[in-house]
């Protein structure tokens, strides 16, 4: 069996051609500039593969969105209504359907990074757990009882709100679709934008991570209550400032306030909320799951 | 087959027996009171029930919680942690297995009242739903891909924060672990503490409903970008007030602004967040749909 797998982001397209962690044949990462730009190269990537290991079973993408995971629409393997400039209504699982003459399946960059950490790194074990990137944007993908949540057509665990006050943080917020939700108060972008540099070049005592981390942990806190997650594990560039992470679970705690009384959310709070074990392969991993899913 | 189900409230107990909507053979309605007096109530109706049709083939309960659904925890079937006085750590499963001596399936009020909506109700043939109950408390309960949402506890969606403008609305909140969540600022307890009557006595052109409407649809914007739902069901005695749905499904609208292009979030919006169809039994015919899937 060889697989391929895109994890398709709003920064950059991974393309990797194997089976699995420690069967990665090649790998292509390209960044997402123009659709016509990207999408060429990473075909040409698959095709180069294919003249050496052979055609591929199946090829698995997980995108940016949103996208339309809905089997019986006309737009399936679409994004959809994107602010990422010249990649709305983009036919992406049917590029490569065509392009490769392979089956296709499709989800989204996170559900992807989800399905990765679930079958090879944080989450593994698992039945309900929630994948939550922060970087340029902000994303979730959750498993629910060993499935991919999806229902009426994918989370948009970015973009839930958070409450704020004003008088501490001013930011008119960076969504160019709800201004400050989630993703407009505490994704890279509006950090950058709030205080004018990026947020890997703010040290480590500036208040803009007491403010992250508040606002992340209100979002959890909101996650928690709503879905349950068994853990909640947390990637994306913006946590790889090593003192967010312990100030979101400290944050979390305080805002949950012994409510709901499992240890993992009281003493075992360190293992409860985690970062990635796969690092920047999550997505690109869990595509190739996806393949496995659809090989004929 | 003869089932009996229990909808255990923090105002009353529902208790049924029978099969289903159209065989219901006995009911019973008792307030919530101590353990104590509620319980040997309750016990004596299905001692009595059994005299008359014969034992009980199981007995399913939804419970207010916070409650205990862990199957291997010693405290399986208990309510924990309550804010209730009297009612923390009470053994309710328990009590009904050992005094009655049938099989009993437990899991939460809100569970259970989705899972008589999704059998009988205003939520079948659906995979992903929501249902939301707005009363003395505010609870949810979920079915994904068919199945009741459990994970690491049980969802516990009233207590979910919402931004508020404390210029707008200087009311503390009434949630003993929270103050200010959901809960604390938009049950029919928070509405009475703020108002100084109960929400029924409110008029329909009283401030407050646009208030209950905003703080509503915050919530239900965080439940459809983290749980996608297919459809949103709101009872409870709060959401009795005929002008309350329709704004909260046009604030709803305002939330989300467009962003999630599903056609049931845009011109469908009025079949998308809706009453239940079971009224005030949807919780006890789901405690029968429960019982049912533990006869032995």
């Amino acid at each position: 069996m060889m697989l391929g797998g895109i994890e398709a982001g709003g920064t950059k397209f991974v393309c990797v051609v194997g089976t699995g962690p420690d069967d990665i044949r090649a790998e292509l990462r390209v960044p997402t500039t123009s659709p016509r730009e990207t999408l060429a190269a990473a075909l040409q990537f698959f095709h180069a593969q294919q003249a050496v290991h052979g055609p591929l079973d199946a090829l698995g993408i997980g995108s940016f969105g949103p996208v339309d995971l809905h089997p019986a629409s006309e737009r399936f393997g679409y994004i959809t209504s994107t602010p990422k400039p010249g990649w709305a209504n983009t036919d992406l699982a049917g590029v490569f359907r065509r392009g490769l003459g392979v089956p296709v399946a499709f989800d989204t960059d996170v559900n992807a990074a989800a399905l990765g950490e679930w079958r090879y790194g944080a989450a593994r074990g698992l039945d309900t757990f929630l994948y939550l990137t922060v970087g340029t944007g902000i994303g979730g993908g959750a498993l629910v009882d060993g499935r991919v949540l999806h229902g009426l057509v994918h989370p948009e665990m970015g973009h839930v709100r958070v409450a704020r006050d004003h008088r501490v943080d001013p930011f008119a917020g960076a969504c160019p679709f709800h201004g400050d939700c989630l993703e407009g108060l505490a994704s890279g972008t509006a950090m950058a934008a709030r205080w004018g540099r990026p947020a890997h070049e703010l040290p480590t005592a500036h208040p803009a991570w007491t403010l992250e981390a508040h606002y992340l942990a209100q979002a959890l806190q909101g996650f928690v209550c709503t879905l349950s997650p068994q853990r909640i594990v947390m990637g994306g560039g913006v946590m790889d400032q090593p003192q967010l992470l312990p100030r979101v679970r400290h944050e979390l705690q305080t805002l949950l306030h012994g409510y709901i009384q499992a240890p993992e959310l009281l003493r075992e709070i360190d293992a409860y909320v985690v970062p990635p074990t796969l690092g920047r392969r999550a997505g690109a991993l869990g595509a190739l799951v996806l393949a496995e899913r659809v090989v004929v």
